[in-house]
């Protein structure tokens, strides 16, 4: 075997971080599409819809490296180390990750871990369902005369705190989005009580951009009672601001607290 | 000829908005892709990659609705019954707008304008620049240890006055995401200097994911002069804050100044 054959069969490693989006698969980008084409292994995560797999070649490893409750579960070293084995071995790594890779997403960590084994690594950015999950109940993250900005913060920190930012955000005029946050539901419309403000719309949402997509909207006062009713649970993010008063769904509301904006 | 036949002819109106994307055409959901391939009329906006038209049909009507200086511009008035003028004459009306359409798009003025007419108006979110621009530069907008969330808010409001929300942003932790801010860079690095906060990074990314894609990397005391010297100007994004400091750029920047991360 010639030298030049050998090289052929060793695959230069590299690796490719995509985000897969929301949760439908039509929401992944074209230049994901292309990279899951031509994936020699993709690793994906627990949010990610499989149908996306599909467009991955058909001899190409496909490696489930998610959390579920009752799962055994991989580490962030643990997919580190995966993700950096697979390259060397098999060549092009697609790692396919929920929502946007930066986006509470670790991706960074992933790109770094990369680098450190000089492992050419490139980012494909996906739809966050930060900014789509509202956007596809009709609730805007900007509006004019409503909002002229949103701050996107996590329910879930490290160390299982609420984020101090959280905190700061309830004193603002933002559309606030919580990501990872519907366990934490009480703690944090206490936190917009504290501030008085108890009437703030919320929406909360649910598999957003799925068949399963669950929708509640409320105020402050009245989200935690509804959610349950709703039975609404993870995966689900808040959304906190004037801008979800522009959804059908709290006009009644309107009408029965007679809300007007804070503005 | 039948009254079937005639329907056949005569088109339900309906309108989608569709997030083009940062720049890049391949950035794009295939959900946008097949909203485009069934378009009857596209109305795009000056930030979108025209590359996209050709995904409509060849006969479909393409027309320009963006705002270019020295170009007579749309107002939104003008864009929203073009929309609805078409859709009722044409049938399926795309209005592919940059980014994502309720980030700073106004699409819920659209949407609430369709929806005036009684007519069927879908949402096809976008990838945002506000998140993919850092992220192609490897700059993500959240990282454990440096940020727990980012705010995206915009550089021109209405009224032409800085967001009283960047104001408040200025005395967070949050990265700081502020679009269509770039001619109003000194005032804004000057609400930073303020607070004291002369050190923290800051990049500003020009045409992000596109060819002419130009960064600059530094501190709040220095990036309006690399901003110059670069000849960096609009369309383009400032990122604020600690995750700035991941990028190779900053490296020699962090041994000049001895930054520390505020933590």
């Amino acid at each position: 075997m010639s030298a030049t054959e050998i090289k052929k069969l060793v695959k230069e490693p590299r690796i490719t971080l995509v985000g897969a989006g929301p949760g439908d698969a039509d929401l992944i980008t074209i230049k994901g599409i292309k990279a899951l084409k031509t994936a020699d292994v993709v690793l994906y995560d627990a949010l990610v819809n499989e149908e996306l797999l599909e467009f991955a070649p058909e001899n190409a490893v496909k490696v489930y490296v998610g959390k579920r409750s009752g799962d055994h579960s991989f580490s962030q070293d643990n997919i580190n180390k995966l993700m950096v084995d697979y390259a060397l071995n098999y060549g092009h790594v697609v790692r396919l990750k929920g929502g946007d890779p930066f986006v509470f997403g670790r991706g960074y960590e992933e790109l770094d871990h990369a680098a450190s084994y000089s492992i050419l690594c490139v980012v494909i950015p996906g739809i966050s369902s930060s900014i789509a999950v509202p956007g596809l109940q009709n609730i805007p993250v900007t509006h004019r005369g409503l909002s002229e900005s949103f701050w996107v913060v996590t329910g879930t920190t490290a160390d299982g705190r609420i984020s101090a930012d959280l905190y700061q955000a309830t004193r603002t005029n933002a559309t606030i989005v919580v990501l990872m946050g519907v366990h934490k539901l009480k703690e944090i419309t206490q936190l917009f009580k504290n501030e008085g403000r108890n009437k703030l719309p919320v929406a909360v949402i649910q598999s957003g951009s799925t068949e399963n997509e669950k929708v509640a909207i409320g105020i402050i006062d009245t989200i935690v009672d509804i959610v349950e009713e709703k039975k609404i649970s993870s995966p689900a993010l808040i959304v906190i601001g004037e801008v979800v008063s522009l959804h059908p769904m709290f006009q009644p509301i309107r009408e029965f607290y007679d809300i007007v904006a804070e503005g």
